[in-house]
């Protein structure tokens, strides 16, 4: 049932998450113009909230351990379009437009670059942009 | 460097995978003919293998602890037409046909038929076929 006090800011809906027993939630991100699957990266509470509030993919980095901002060293953000949730409750999914056409940090369109060929994982997409370029060399 | 005696039977390609502590990867199912994002699930070593091996999706249910032969039950399987690994080696996307246009157990296309509207998550995608009628009431 709806709430007609809803304009109160509510996050019930974090709260139906299923998140991990670290916090987390996978996010799979897709192009929202050709359905391209771009990248799966991770989200906790706040990078989520953020990415709802920004507009743009917020994503948690389990390495660097903060919040990744996607974009905010290459340029390439991710504007969000619609933001789905799996029957499950532990899957996310984000449908974006990929700013500049690169999601990968390798300078490839998507991350799910290399393809199972006769046993052996072989890149089936090119680089469209030098990684140096993207995030200087220096 | 390619070897040249490539035919014995070789599985290097699945130690290039970073599985998870729990020895898991993530993989994502997407309709090779329409771009659609179908569900996530996990996989382990031996599921993963015999994905390639059987050339349809086979998974490692984590809540019944078995590999899950997606569609044993629903007769909803997916033929493999293509798999993807990404840039960090720990995400797999299989590009699928979806017997019956049915992925999701509750009888919808895609386990991510819900959005989220005014602070809520809502159903955007419509019931193609009753789960009793799919996995049988008795």
């Amino acid at each position: 049932m709806q709430d007609s006090t809803a304009n109160v800011e509510r996050f019930d809906w974090l709260d139906e998450i299923r998140w991990t027993d670290d916090g987390l939630v996978p996010a799979i991100a897709q192009d929202a113009n050709n359905g391209d699957i771009l990248m799966m990266a991770w989200m906790n509470r706040a990078s989520l909230k953020l990415t709802v509030a920004e507009g743009q993919a917020v994503y948690w980095s389990r390495s660097r351990g903060k919040l990744w901002r996607k974009g905010e060293s290459s340029g390439h953000q991710q504007v969000l379009k619609d933001i789905r949730l799996d029957c499950d409750a532990d899957v996310i999914l984000l449908k974006v437009e990929q700013k500049g056409g690169i999601a990968c940090h390798t300078g490839r369109r998507s991350c799910f670059y290399r393809t199972l060929q006769d046993g052996q994982w072989v890149s089936a997409e090119p680089v469209l942009k030098d990684p140096n370029a993207i995030y200087g060399s220096n």
